[in-house]
C-alpha cells in the first residue's frame, strides 16, 4: 500500500472495492476493456486527495467512496482517450485497451467512462459544484488540444508549457481537492487553499513525470521512456536545452524534420539534453511548486489529514 | 427551414443561434473544429423533440434553448467520435473533424463537446434527471459497442439488430422527448408517452437511414451510401436477405472473407439484397413503428403540439 496513513489506506481499500464493482453494462465486452484498465491500478492519487480533503469536514463514507471512485473513472477515461492518440500499447505494465481492441473500443471505453463518472458525481454533488467536474474534463481537453497544437514547435515558452500542463494535469487534482472539501462541507476558505494545494501537486506531479521521461531505463512507472520527444513534445527539459544550446535545437529541429531519425540520434539528443542543465532546471521549479503546496498547507488548520497532505507532497519526488 | 410550425421554426432558430454561440474556449483550434461541425447543420431533429415536448408544459423559454442546445451538442459529441471510427471523410456534405484535424482532435473535439454539454444540462436539468441524458449516452456508448461486436457477424437475428438501433438512436430521442417534458413539469402519465414516442421515432428514423443506405445514389443526407456492408455491418435489408438466400449468404460471407472484394462484387450484391425482398421487409418494420408512434400521440391531449409531432412522425420517410 502506498499511503502511510492507516484511515487514508483503509478508504483506498473501499474505492478499490467500488471500482471493481462499479463499472457494469449488460455489454461484456465493453465491461471486460474497462475493468482490464481500472483494475491495472496505478496509485489512486486523485481519490487519495479526495479524501484527504474531505477529512477536512464531515461526508458520509458511502459519498466519500462514490466521490472518489468517479474522480478515479474520469481519470482512467482520460488515460484510454490519451493511449489512443499516442499509439500507446502499454500503461502500468499492461496492454491499453486500444493495444488490445483497437482504437473504436478505446473511444467508446472512454466515453462510457466519461458519462459514468458524470452519473456518479451527479449522485452525490450538489448541480451547482457539479460544475466543477465538468470544467475539469473540458480543461484537461484543452490542454491535449494544446499539446497537440504545439506538437513540432519550437521556441515553446516555459509559461506556454506550464499553462499546458496545468490544464492537462494540475486542473483535476485541483477539482478533486475542492470536491472533496465541498462535499464535506468545509469553509471557504479551507476549500480554497486546498484547490490551490491540488493544483500546485498537479504541476509538480507531471513536472515529475516529464522529468522521469528522460530518465533513461527508469520504467518504474510502467511507462516506455524517451516518449515525448519522439513524439513531438517539448517538455521543461528540452525547452531549457533548446534555449541554452544552439546544438541542441538545430538538432531537436533536424530530428523531427526526418533529416536523422533514428534511435541513436534520438538516445543522443537525450544525453545532451539531460547533461545540458534542463533536469536541474526542471528540479528547480518542482522544488518552486512543492513550496507553493506546502505553503497552502499553512493556511489550514493542524490536524491529522494535515500530516498526511505534508506526507503526499513530500513523498512525490523524481 | 424543415418544419411546418412557426412557433417550432422560430424555437429553433434561437437554439441555432445558441448553438453558434455557445462552443467557446480560449483554445480557438478547438473552437473552430466544433464550429465546423455543429454549424454543418442537420435537421436538428432531436432539438425539435426536446422543444415540442416542452410545449406540453410550462418551461422558461431560455432554459428551453439551452436544453435543446445541450441535446444537439450531446449528439454531435457521437457524430465526432462516430466519424474517427468510421473513417469518414465526409458528413452532411462537410469534412468531418477526422478528416480535417486527425484522429487526435476529433477524440478531444467529441469529449469537450460532451463535457460542455452535461455543463449546460446541470445548469437547467434538476440533479435527480440529469441521469436520464447521462444513462442515454452510456447507452449510445453500449449500442457502439454492440456495433463493434457485431461487425463482419452472419446471421445476426432481428432482435439483436432492433436492440443495437435502439441503443444507438432511439435513447437519445427519448431522452430528448423525457427531458423536455420533466423540465417543462408535464405530468408523469404525459412524459410517459412522450418518451416512448421519442423511442419508436427513433427506430424508425434509424431504420430509414438504414434502408437509403441501400438506396443507390440517394446522397440527400450527405453520407456517402453502400457503406454499412462494406465495414461489415448488417443492417436489416441485409439480414433478411441473408436469412432469405443462401446464395446471397454466401458471398456476403465471401465479400468479408475478401475471397471476392471488389467494388463490382459489393455493388452486385447490393442489387441482390435490394431485389430480394429485404426493402420490402424493413419498410414494413419502419411502418410499424410508425403506428406505434402514432398509437402515443393518441394518448396525448389534443393540442397544437400534438398536430406537429404527428406532422414530425409522419414527414419521416424513405
Amino acid at each position: 500500500m502506498f499511503f502511510d496513513n492507516q484511515r487514508l489506506n483503509g478508504d483506498i481499500e473501499k474505492v478499490e472495492e467500488n471500482l471493481r464493482n462499479s463499472v457494469t453494462s449488460k455489454n461484456k465486452l465493453l465491461v471486460k476493456a474497462i475493468a482490464d484498465t481500472v483494475g491495472a491500478g496505478g496509485k489512486r492519487l486523485r481519490p487519495a486527495m479526495v479524501i484527504v480533503s474531505s477529512y477536512f469536514g464531515k461526508i458520509r463514507q458511502e459519498n466519500l467512496i462514490q466521490l472518489a471512485s468517479a474522480i478515479e473513472l474520469l481519470h482512467t477515461a482520460t488515460l484510454i482517450h490519451d493511449d489512443v492518440l499516442d499509439n500507446s500499447p502499454y500503461r502500468r505494465n499492461n496492454e491499453t485497451v486500444y493495444k488490445k481492441y483497437g482504437t473504436d473500443m478505446a473511444i467508446y471505453c472512454g466515453d462510457f467512462l466519461y458519462t459514468k463518472a458524470l452519473l456518479m458525481l451527479a449522485d452525490i454533488v450538489p448541480a451547482n459544484k457539479l460544475t466543477i467536474a465538468a470544467r475539469a474534463v473540458k480543461t484537461i481537453c484543452e490542454g491535449e488540444v494544446d499539446q497537440y497544437r504545439d506538437k513540432y514547435v519550437m521556441n515553446l515558452s516555459v509559461p506556454s508549457y506550464l499553462k499546458r500542463i496545468s490544464r492537462k494535469t494540475a486542473v483535476l487534482f485541483s477539482a478533486s481537492c475542492a470536491l472533496g472539501a465541498l462535499c464535506a462541507k468545509c469553509n471557504p476558505r479551507i476549500t480554497n487553499s486546498l484547490s490551490k494545494l491540488g493544483f500546485y501537486y498537479g504541476v509538480m506531479f507531471q513536472l515529475i513525470d516529464d522529468f522521469r521521461d528522460y530518465k533513461s531505463g527508469d520504467s518504474e512507472w510502467g511507462k516506455p521512456v524517451y516518449n515525448d520527444l519522439s513524439k513531438g513534445i517539448l517538455t521543461l527539459p528540452a525547452i531549457y536545452a533548446c534555449r541554452d544550446s544552439k546544438e541542441i535545437h538545430k538538432r531537436v529541429q533536424n530530428y523531427w524534420n526526418k533529416k536523422v531519425n533514428t534511435n541513436e540520434e534520438l538516445n543522443s539528443i537525450i544525453s545532451l539534453i539531460c547533461s545540458s542543465g534542463g533536469m536541474e532546471y526542471t528540479e528547480n521549479y518542482i522544488k518552486r511548486y512543492r513550496q507553493k503546496a506546502l505553503r497552502e498547507i499553512d493556511k489550514l488548520p493542524q490536524s491529522e489529514a494535515r500530516d498526511i497532505l505534508g506526507d503526499l507532497i513530500n513523498k512525490l519526488h523524481i
